[in-house]
């Protein structure tokens, strides 16, 4: 059975006036209302998210969601798998049409975090992590500097080449209604802003953000009684990397990426060359760089050559977080692997507006942890 | 396809001097080294959990037990339905099997709760309910307070019939070795225990539970080829209720119950004439009245008379609860549905030792918050 998205919606990502309820409401509602489909045609809801307990006090906020959608009788559940949280929806909401379980299923991912000091909400996204690492101080942007350090010396990259993922991501993001930071900045200023995790500089990192996003699922047939405007789900898979970062081999590579990839390939039918656009996971500037390569758009190490080439331009052969990434758009972590389809479906329906690229097969890929699973949604026009 | 189910575990609930990650390792490779399927042959791996972020302060537990149980590269995810979560759980295994996307799903529920006070856990779990009714203080046992006292009215029912759920579900917990209670009581210490939430008291409710348990998930096809000491699932579904308790139109009905139930006897070809055993949701007696009614195994107000009648006890025509239900055998919330599904394959495997009943067909039922979702299963033995 050919699983189809039928909906799409996103809130405006940022520091929001509004608690996690009212941002997956929002998102829900909208895909709801543009799509056309009555609140009683849907049959599963799912809510991506991490930790509205700990950021919030609250839980129990998908029967919330379905009650304040009016979706009851419908089932509910929350799925989390970090910061692929969003991803994981998307292969779960697959699962549920593709069994035969739900013949609707509405996905709505969101988070709210800017309500807790960056202290706070450092702290609750540090347990994604191994004890072992961790509790030494290996948070997730440890491990990105260590690897950016590792990156640039193995492969001969120039330092620049990362903060031309960041001018580049912040550009895309200015065209972005949705987008958090809607402004650009240079290569100089990249190079210049604060140390955070040598030698990566704070313009090498994603916000924290409060927002949501929604995408409604179905088969193929059931899609065409509602549209025309639908995108096919070709592939999608999600893996395990090993739980403790320093047990990698090779820590300029990532292993979920490339066993999700690979499935998500297999079961497309497409390979890397067919693959138009990208919504690749650059909580960190050095994760596109990574995944660039683990998804088999470069060769190992050749990325950042890539990027300075202008591949992964808006008028690139392949252009990479046209949305403006989390880098410029934010990450709100259980919306961040939904939002990412969410750009693919504006683009691959042509309604992506002065983002727009030509594209037929779009990628997203959705790192939890600092890798430690991992999930791939390929998707292809109408 | 059918989806079968060819191992079951769980650890010894109750207080336990370890922390979440241990015990979802300990069922889990119990559930591996049992059924003697190598951990390379694992494709997903879900966790049934509610809040191991609120309770223990660690999160990325499905993919620390990718690590700890030797499953990576496989898929990871964890599933939260609040106290439904292990339904919630086998439901998301069935579609992973039944849509194709794994060949071998690995569930595994558990919850660690005793480290914290009362206060502190029953601070989380009031959460799951909507905050109109949790901050006026209508937390899950005042719900369960009220709703009794309304149905021992409605129903001319003996305050006496409650006490029989617990006199009865601790006596069959004195055979399980897993349970955290097992001794017996009487009806005169069940009625004469402190009261909490008038007219329910101390034994009309089920324990705070550290443990886990787990199942092992494949096509018939694939079981086959492994054992012939395997259950099938014959249906399985889950719906929500009104996540306002107060909206529903009659308190001792429960929706979700009725809704759940309905979808999973269609799926299986069932009725409710067909079930031979059932796992109810006993967090306080009151709801196994409730749901054996709203199950379709009695009429209306008419569970406390099978009750007394002795339907529901070991040597009845519907023995309820012969694990000793979560009142005798303790609610790890992840963990509950999933050790429902393990006392009905040990059960229908002939398994059960002391506790032993005939049986063909069980019927699980999960009840997350007050009924806002519930999960019915329904497996079929060899």
């Amino acid at each position: 059975m050919t699983v189809c998205i039928i909906g799409a919606s996103m809130t405006e990502f940022g520091r929001r006036d509004a608690w996690i309820r009212g941002l997956l409401a929002e998102a829900g509602s909208d895909c709801l209302d543009s799509s056309e489909v009555a609140p009683e045609a849907v049959e599963h809801l799912l809510v991506s998210n991490m930790a509205s307990g700990e950021f919030e006090g609250q839980t129990g906020i998908m029967n919330a969601l379905a009650h304040d959608l009016g979706l009851h009788p419908a089932y509910a559940e929350r799925v989390d798998q970090t910061s692929a949280s969003g991803g994981a929806g998307v292969y779960s909401a697959w699962q549920s049409i593709a069994s035969g379980a739900s013949e609707m299923t509405l996905l709505v991912g969101g988070e709210r975090m800017t309500h807790r000091s960056t202290a706070e909400a450092t702290d609750v996204i540090a347990s994604i992590t191994h004890p072992v690492e961790y509790k030494h101080g290996l948070t997730l942007p440890s491990f990105a500097g260590l690897t950016a350090r590792r990156y640039l010396h193995q492969y001969d990259a120039p330092r620049e080449s990362l903060a031309r993922v960041a001018v580049k991501n912040h550009a895309n993001g200015t065209d972005n209604p949705h987008a958090q930071f809607r402004k650009e900045i240079t290569i100089e200023e990249a190079m210049e802003s604060p140390i955070v995790a040598d030698p990566l500089r704070l313009y090498d990192f994603c916000p924290i953000t409060d927002g949501s996003a929604a995408l409604l699922f179905c088969s193929e047939e059931v899609a065409k009684s509602y549209t025309d405007e639908y995108v096919r789900i070709a592939g999608v898979s999600g893996a395990t990397d090993t739980h403790v970062v320093h047990e990698r081999d090779d820590p300029t590579t990532m292993g979920g990426v490339r066993e999700s990839s690979k499935q998500a390939y297999e079961r497309s039918g497409y390979d890397p060359d067919d693959v138009d656009i990208a919504e690749l996971h650059d909580m960190f500037t050095i994760l596109e760089f990574l995944q660039f390569e683990d998804l088999g758009f470069a060769e190992k190490g050749r990325a950042w050559k890539a990027i300075e080439d202008g591949r992964t331009e808006r008028d690139g052969d392949l252009p990479v977080n046209t949305s403006g990434g989390l880098k410029s758009k934010g990450h709100p972590l259980g919306a961040s692997g939904v939002a990412q389809v969410y750009e693919l479906v504006q683009q691959l329906l042509g309604a992506a507006g002065p983002r727009q690229v030509g594209a037929e097969v779009g990628l997203a890929c959705n790192v939890g942890g600092f890798g430690n699973c991992v999930t791939t949604t390929i998707v292809e026009g109408p």
